[in-house]
C-alpha cells in the first residue's frame, strides 16, 4: 500500500512525538486569499505602517492563518479516520508569523482513552507549530474520537488534566508590542479595553452567505486534505462539511463589527463545533466578555471572549436549549483571549 | 452600542473631512487574486519587464486594484444606509500603486441635499487615496442617497458644480512613463492610439458567466463589507446584489480583445451603475471611442473612451430605449481616459 | 476590426515562429492560489527550507504553475478556433521558475495537415516558455485541430515525427539538486524510487467535486481566454467546459497520496484529454509506473508514470472499453516523468 490510510485508535502511543509531513513558506499570497475569504479588517494585520506604529516590524499573518495552517498539516496524521473533533485547549500563539516564515507541525500524544463499544477511542494531542528556526509559534491540545481498525486490547485509559482557561499570566505577547500610541479611527473603532464590560454581549450583526467553492479552496489553501470537505460522493447525503476552522475564521473576521481593537488572539481556552456547517447557510456570529486582564506590555490589555458562530434563524445570543444542548442553529462556541488596546 | 450602525443622512456636515479606517497594505498576492478574478491581460500591469520596457520602476498594481482598496474603506462611513450610489465624476488616478504600499483613504463632504420626502438625501464626497507617504495615488467624487434616521431639519441644499468631463490637460501621467519602444507584439494587439477613430464602437467579444463565489471573493479582498453583497438572507427576493465594481473590474479586462493598449486608466470622467448584476448573468462589454488628447510623455496619448457592461440578452451597442432610460441589459455605463501608445 | 479572431488553419506557415502576447511576472500570489485551488502538497514546492535541504536556493513555483502560465498564452494564437485539443509530446522542464520570474511564450509551427473534408486541419507547434533573461524554461509540442475559414488550397501535409517518449538521458534535472539528505518525513512518505515497480497502479484515493468558481479563478490566473471556459452562453448545452489543465493540476495534486516523493516533473510525455469534465463532477485520480530511470543527479532518479483522472463511476484502474475507446469516465491520460529519491 503505497497511499496513506491513516491512524486508528490502537496505532497511538502515548508520549510519542508524531512530526508531521508537508512545511509550508507562507507569503503575501497567503495573506491577500485570507481577506478574499473573510471579511477580516484587523488594521494590524492588513497594514504595515499600522503595525509599525504599533511596535511591531510589519504586519503579521492573521493569527488564525498561523494556525489553519499548522493545524492542516496534522489532519493526515490525526483526524483521517477522526469521527468527531471533540474539542481544543491550552492554546497559546506565542509568536507572530510574517510572510517569508516557513511553518511545521509536531504533535505528541498526551492521552488515550478507549470507548466502552471497543470500536473507537479518544486521543489527546499536545500539537505545536514551529517557524524555520525551530520557535514554537503555536501550541494547543485538541482531542478527537478515532476508529479502531483491529482488535487490540484497549491501553490503560490516560485522561490528561487540562486548564479549563489559560491563565492571563500565561499569555505571550509579542515583543515590542506597544498600544500607547493606538491609532483608534484608522483601527475604525473607538471601544478601549475599558469600555468592555464582564458579561457583555455583542451583536456582529453581518451576516456571510457561505458557497462550495470558498470553503473548500479554504480548507486546501491549509492543505487540509480530509475528505469529507472535498469529495460529495464520500457522505451518503451528498453535501460537503465545511471544515471548522473556515467557521472559526468567519466567525472571528465577522466580530470586527463591535470588536476592531481585539486585535491579536493569544490564547485558545476551548471551542466547539456545535454543530455542522454546510455551503448556502449564512454565518452570523455574537461574542460574549467573559473575562479582563491587564498584561505587562505598555497599552494592552486582554479581553477573555466568547465567539459564537449561528445560522440562519437562531435568536439572539441563544445558545443552548433546555437540556444544556447547543441549539441546532449554532456552529462554534469558541473561547479566546485577545489583546486590546487599553 | 459597539457596533457602527453607518452614518445617516443627518450625520454629515458640509466641508467634513472623515477618515477611514483600516489601511491596507498590498502585495503580489492582491495582484495575483486579480488575475484569477478577472480576464485581465494588460501588459503593463502583468510584466515587470514590459513595464520596464515603458520607463517604469516596475509593473504597478492595476488601477482597479488602487481603485476598489480607497473604495471599499469609504463603505461603512459612506454607503452602509445608502438607498443607491448615483455617480461618480472627477476621478484621478495621481500615482501607481506599487506592491508593498500602503493605502488608505479619507473622504471631505462637499455636498448635501434632502430629498422632498424627508426621508432621504444625497451625499456628495470627494474621496483620496493616499499612500504610506501620503501621497494621494487617486480621488474621485462620489454620490450616494442616504437614508435619514431621525427626523431633523434639512440643512441648506448645496449641489457642488462637477466637471462633466476630466480635461485633457488635467491627467497625470506617471512619472518616467515612455511608450516609444512599446512593444506591440508582447502587448497583444497591434492598434496605436492614431488607430482608434472619435465615435468607433467596439465589441469586445468575449463573456463571463459570474458566479456567487467570485463576487464574494473579490468585494471582501477589497474589505467592501456592504451586506447586500454577502448575505442572502438580507434581501427579500434571497439575491445578492453584486457590487458595482465587481462590474467594472470585469468589463475593463473584457475590453482587453480591442483595446489591449489603453494601457492606464488615469480619470474616471462618470459613471453609473445602470442595472443591478447577480449571480448567473453573463456580462460582456462594449466601448466607444469618445475623444482622443495628446499628452507631454513620450509616445503616450490619451483615449477617452465609453465603457458599456451588458448581460445576456442585449443588442449590440444598445444603451438606451427611447426614453432615454437605460436598457435592462446595461449593467454599466462609465466614462474614462487611458493612456495609449502613440 | 479591433477585436482578436483568432488565426484559422489557413493562417498557419510551416516553420513560422509566433510570439505569444502578454509577458507574466509570478510571486508568491500564484503559489498561494495554486495551493487553494488543488491539493498540492509536494514538499519541495510548499516549503523553502525543503528545497534548499535539496540543493536548490529556495522553493520554485509547482512546475503545473510554468506549464499553465506558458500554455495560456498561446490561447488566442492557437486554440482560439481550435475544434479538439489533440495531443502533447516531447514535453521537457528545462529550468525552475522562481517568485520574481517573468514568463512569456513563443511558438513554431512545425506541422499541418488539412482534413480531407476541406473544413479544418491539424497544426503541431513546439511552445517555449522563456523567463526574463530568455532562458528556456519548458518546451512541448501540442497539436490541434482548428478551423478553415476560407477555401484555400491545402498546404502540403506535413506530420513531425515525434518521440513517443522523451528518453531518460534527455531529461533535464535542474541545477543543484539533491536528494541525498531528503527528509521522507517531511516529505510526507516513506517510499523511494526503488520501492516503486514496474506496472505498479496506485489508487490515490481522494477525490475533489468541482465548482464552476473554482475551475474559472485557475483558469483566467493562467489568462487562457477561451471562451468556452467563461461564458454559459457560449455552447448550445449552457455548460462551461473545464481548462483541460485544470484536471491535470487536480489529478497531479490528488496524486500525493502514494506519490508524495514525485518531487519535480521533468517531462511530459503524452496526454489526452479522453472526455471533458464540468463542474459538479468529482475528480479522483491513479497512476501506474510505466518506466525508472537514474539521472547523474546525487540520490536522484527517475519515474515515467500514468496519470489517470477519472469522475464518479468510474472503475478502478479502468482506462479503455473493448473497443480500445477510453472509458466515458476517463477525463484525463497523462504520460510524464517525475524526479524521486533514491
Amino acid at each position: 500500500m503505497k497511499t496513506n490510510p491513516g491512524r486508528f485508535f490502537e496505532d497511538y502511543r502515548l508520549g510519542e512525538t508524531i512530526v508531521h509531513a508537508v512545511p509550508r513558506t507562507l507569503s503575501g499570497g497567503e495573506r491577500a486569499l485570507y481577506h478574499a475569504l473573510y471579511p477580516a479588517r484587523g488594521a494590524l494585520y492588513s497594514s504595515d505602517d499600522f503595525a509599525r506604529a504599533c511596535g511591531l516590524p510589519a504586519a503579521p499573518l492573521d493569527d488564525l492563518i498561523a494556525f489553519h495552517t499548522v493545524f492542516g498539516k496534522t489532519v493526515p496524521d490525526i483526524s483521517l479516520n477522526a469521527v468527531a473533533n471533540l474539542g481544543y485547549a491550552e492554546g497559546r500563539w506565542l509568536a507572530p508569523v510574517w510572510p517569508g516564515d516557513t511553518l511545521r507541525s509536531e504533535s505528541t500524544v498526551i492521552g488515550l482513552k478507549e470507548n466502552s463499544n471497543g470500536k473507537s477511542g479518544v486521543v489527546w494531542v499536545r500539537t505545536r507549530g514551529l517557524n524555520q528556526r525551530g520557535e514554537a509559534v503555536l501550541e494547543y491540545v485538541r482531542w478527537v474520537m478515532v476508529r479502531k481498525n483491529r482488535a487490540t486490547p484497549a491501553p490503560e485509559p490516560v485522561v490528561p488534566d487540562l486548564q479549563s482557561v489559560v491563565p492571563a499570566t500565561a499569555l505571550t505577547v509579542p515583543a515590542g508590542l506597544d498600544f500607547r500610541n493606538y491609532d483608534f479611527t484608522l483601527a475604525g473603532e473607538p471601544h478601549r479595553w475599558g469600555d468592555y464590560a464582564l458579561g457583555e454581549k455583542i451583536d456582529h450583526v453581518d451576516g456571510v452567505t457561505v458557497e462550495e467553492a470558498e470553503h473548500m479552496l479554504a480548507t486546501r489553501l491549509w492543505q487540509n486534505t480530509a475528505k469529507v470537505h472535498f469529495d460529495a460522493t464520500f457522505r451518503e447525503d451528498g453535501k460537503r462539511l465545511i471544515y471548522g476552522g473556515h467557521v472559526i475564521s468567519l466567525a472571528r473576521a465577522l466580530s470586527f463589527n463591535g470588536l476592531a481593537n481585539a486585535q491579536m488572539i493569544v490564547a485558545l481556552n476551548g471551542g466547539a463545533h456545535a454543530n455542522p456547517c454546510f455551503a448556502g447557510d449564512t454565518v452570523k456570529a455574537w461574542s460574549e466578555v467573559l473575562d479582563r486582564a491587564e498584561t505587562a506590555a505598555p497599552g494592552v490589555g486582554a479581553l477573555r471572549l466568547r465567539l459564537v458562530a449561528v445560522k440562519q434563524g437562531a435568536e439572539p445570543f441563544a445558545l443552548r436549549d433546555e437540556a444544556g444542548k447547543y441549539r441546532p442553529e449554532v456552529l462554534l462556541d469558541l473561547d479566546y483571549w485577545a489583546l486590546v488596546p487599553r
